[in-house]
């Protein structure tokens, strides 16, 4: 790591992120999340890999006009194919072609891998490595070195594995980074492996043209460079990516190769959003430039958006639960002293805390969820006691508010007299059918609302009963509110509450519904799904309507 | 740990797990939980507090009947209110009247909880929890002592916080668990609070009637207790639960607690999914009876259906992206040599390999679920291969055959040439609606099938549209075959697949069905709910017809 234990922020998202099974960017999304993740301040971004995808070369052409300001976008490729100069391979031509100032080249440790998957003669191997990194810097480029698979195959071979190393560096990487490309090692050896690397490395000789492995990094570029920066590269197939991350760099690392989200192939990649609070709040590492910490979550938002997944709710540090409390002790505990049940302040991550509204929630819980609408409201003021009662009544009757602010708030508000109504459904009417000769089912309904001493009634069709429901009810409205044209609905949930009356059973829905600019999750509940739907549509649209006002 | 290394593996999901933002379950779910942790083996299972929620009492009332065979059910408590004997604390005696082996009972450790949040006398809680403990030893119970914010207790004042391990110990709880309540500690902390713990009670007596401490756990009681267990229970707020575990097991715990899935408040409990495999496979520690492991995946399949939550598909070991490969590379490297891109074998804990876009899915087992209808069935005859295409195809869209045996069969008879067709349903209508002035919404469906030649046409109310489909079904072919009069459905579950696109994403219906003798299940996959629910009791009806047959 650098003097001052800054440790630098590399993220594969573009590159190694995009293995995750169901992640996958445009060009334009790949400009997005180069624009987010610069935003936020990581050093790197790696961005693909231009010789094996066309679109991978229109975002580098495109990428040089983002003007970025904290990061360097960096083209990911092999070492040269076995048997071929460097100037020969096309595929380095392509990484050339895509103009970074520095490019990252994976290269083989792991002799297994050389002589059974590569079926090359290890000395092949290290000629590969040495002769593409040297190609690069001719061309004036920077390298990082990516050791693939270096752990294991340090505890196969050291002897071999640190060579690869030694060879990378003395061509001329100044960042050589290892691999736990299976992912499966303890932090343990992943100490010892960075240990083994950084005794091996310290008091030899760089490149002889060692002042110009950073010249690429703005900084003034040192005298000399007696050591490479070493690097980590973690994958989460044991659940101990951020642990081995950690681990590496108290063995030495001063790089850190992850993505924001914890996408990747298999298990993921190291998850940069739970690993840098820690790094920077807990060891005192900085990674990110000053102030840029506490917009940690909201990148991760902006990133999920884009790649159009949700953050689950329990990620460390960014997750939307992640300083959420039910439990009544816990909440009174906290409302006595913050640290008694939270480990960082949410705020420096920007995250934010909740108390989720359950009957086991007590009153002084309640009372600070309400303090935002209400602020003079108290633990013993009288609807504190009323919707504690209420609380305990709905949960009853299968309602859950933990996964529904939106309805939570609603109901505080009726309860303070805090509520205005908006609309009220007169009549609505939804028909499933599978008519005779039809190829398949189909659903359409009707609906009569009625607002401010005016009807409307709007029908729709829909990919099922409920999806016809909420678009007639959007229609309908929309006359009279505009401003619900942004709203749409971006998650909903069912859950039979007590399966054993089978159909008969009652129904609870959660939907979440967004703006563009805020979410916020409703619920309805009812022995028919319909039923239930509806009032969850109904809040949901309530709560807009409020909101806005 | 046990002199073998044996760790005892504690789950809490039904305890700690429900304090997971969206997780709930039935008394019905709780039985069903405790059979699925007691068949992969666990050692304990904490079911919940009896003195705070009378649905607990139910629960442990009716789990004395289950029989579980690996598992010991415990109820959890905090120690006796201050100011109040033990004996004089009602919450203590509901305890006691959940009647189980093993009490867990939870008390501070750290002195800023005891003068700030609890406002208590550091030695009145030392009372608390000596006389707490040995209270329950006079009835006869064992006691595992869980010490709550251990390890920030530790940091702030050692001395206090092991002196409260000392009572707890020296009090006759036989197990002491030491908790990293708020999550935020690093395993390096986690070790070194274990390492003071075991140097603080070895060589210390413990309480005089040593010998009863292990009573319930079946094994002979030891003629000393020279050492209690120490365990470890972590949370995931800094992304390190089992990297923590792992360390602490290092450092000489023997005991882990933690919920299968991950399930806890926040960022959730320590996932012994992730962790149980490493500590078996990788550190040779037996945490589960032999041959368990194997059936890992499946057990956690099924909790995530009681639970209704999908296993996020990278969950290390167990999702269902654990051992899934992308780049081709790898696939091919796995084809040359299975280590070569995978840490572990997916088949030692139930999971599969998965090549996206490829088609080796499991033929053996296919083989095997077939052979019961059709008994020469090899993994090589053709329709096991046009079977796991199938599959394959059907998962793609949504479908899941784990839980829908009945469903799978079907598929299976069609394709063997032994399926008969009963009834074909020629049209259907579902009206769900609130006319104007009604008090409440109302469903009804009509009915048309084909039978034999003959048409029949019936019409029925229901409490929901799918329940009017289902009556109006049954009373539909109840004329041609007077066995559906038995035929009930038991439960019913509705899964949306994909929640992000919200009342247009896809829906999968799970219903079980008995006709008093055996039960079975079925599924049914649609945008449209009506449509889904109409395929899976359509299903269901086949099954039972074919069945009696």
């Amino acid at each position: 790591m650098g003097k001052t234990g800054t440790i630098e922020i590399f993220d594969t998202t573009l590159r190694d992120g995009l293995q995750g099974e169901g992640i996958s960017f445009s060009v334009r999304d790949k400009l997005a999340v180069s624009e987010t993740l610069d935003e936020l301040g990581v050093a790197w971004i790696e961005a693909g890999n231009p010789g094996s995808n066309p679109k991978d070369m229109d975002f580098f052409r495109l990428a040089r006009g983002l003007g970025l300001r904290n990061a360097k976008i960096c083209a990911f490729g092999s070492t040269r194919r076995k048997g071929l100069s460097p100037a020969e391979d096309p595929h380095i031509w392509s990484l050339l072609e895509a103009e970074t100032g520095t490019i990252v080249i994976f290269g083989k440790s792991w002799d297994l891998h050389v002589t059974e998957i590569l079926r090359a003669d290890p000395h092949e191997n290290l000629a590969m490595i040495a002769e593409t990194i040297g190609f690069l810097r001719a061309e004036g480029r920077s390298v990082i070195y990516d050791a693939e698979h270096f752990f294991d195959g340090w505890l196969a071979n050291p002897g071999y594995a640190l060579e690869t190393l030694r060879t990378a560096w003395e061509a001329g990487a100044g960042r050589l980074v290892l691999c736990d490309t299976n992912g499966g090692n303890f932090p343990e050896t992943i100490a010892e492996g960075v240990r083994a690397a950084v005794k091996e490395l310290e008091g030899r000789r760089g490149p002889v043209k060692g002042s110009e492995i950073y010249t690429d990094d703005g900084a003034a570029p040192p005298q000399s460079a007696p050591m490479p920066v070493i690097g980590i590269h973690a994958h989460n197939d044991s659940g101990l990516a951020v642990a081995a991350s950690l681990a590496a760099v108290n063995a030495g690392c001063g790089h850190i190769q992850g993505t924001l989200l914890g996408f990747g192939e298999r298990c993921g990649n190291t998850s940069l959003a739970a690993l840098i609070p820690s790094l920077e709040l807990k060891l005192k590492h900085p990674c990110l430039p000053p102030g840029r910490l506490e917009h940690l979550a909201e990148a991760c938002r902006k990133l999920a958006e884009i790649a159009n997944v949700s953050i689950p709710v329990n990620t460390p540090y960014v997750g939307a639960c992640a300083f959420s409390h039910k439990a009544g002790m816990h909440a009174d505990g906290i409302l006595k002293i913050r640290h008694s049940f939270e480990h960082i302040d949410p705020a420096l991550v920007g995250n934010g805390r909740r108390f989720l509204m359950s009957e086991v929630v007590g009153r002084s819980a309640i009372a600070e969820r309400v303090r935002k609408i209400y602020p003079s409201i108290t633990k013993d003021h009288p609807v504190t006691a009323i919707l504690a009662a209420r609380l305990k009544s709905l949960e009853a009757e299968g309602w859950a508010f933990d996964g529904a602010d939106g309805s939570f708030e609603l109901l505080a508000r009726r309860e303070l007299g805090l509520y205005t109504s908006f609309f009220r459904i007169e009549a609505y009417r939804v028909v499933s059918e599978h008519p005779t000769g039809a190829a398949i089912a189909c659903s359409h309904a009707w609906i009569k609302v009625f607002v401010d001493g005016e009807y409307e009634i709007a029908a729709a069709e829909g990919k099922g009963p409920v999806n016809a429901l909420d678009g007639a009810l959007r229609r309908a409205l929309t006359r009279f509110y505009p401003e619900l044209v942004e709203v749409r609905l971006s998650d909903y949930k069912v859950r039979v509450i007590d399966g054993k009356d089978a159909t008969e059973a009652k129904v609870r829905v959660l939907i979440e519904t967004t703006d563009g600019q805020t979410s916020w999750s409703t619920a309805g509940v009812s022995a028919d799904i319909i039923d239930a739907s509806r009032a969850a549509l109904v809040d949901s649209i309530e709560y807009k309507l409020i909101k806005d006002r």
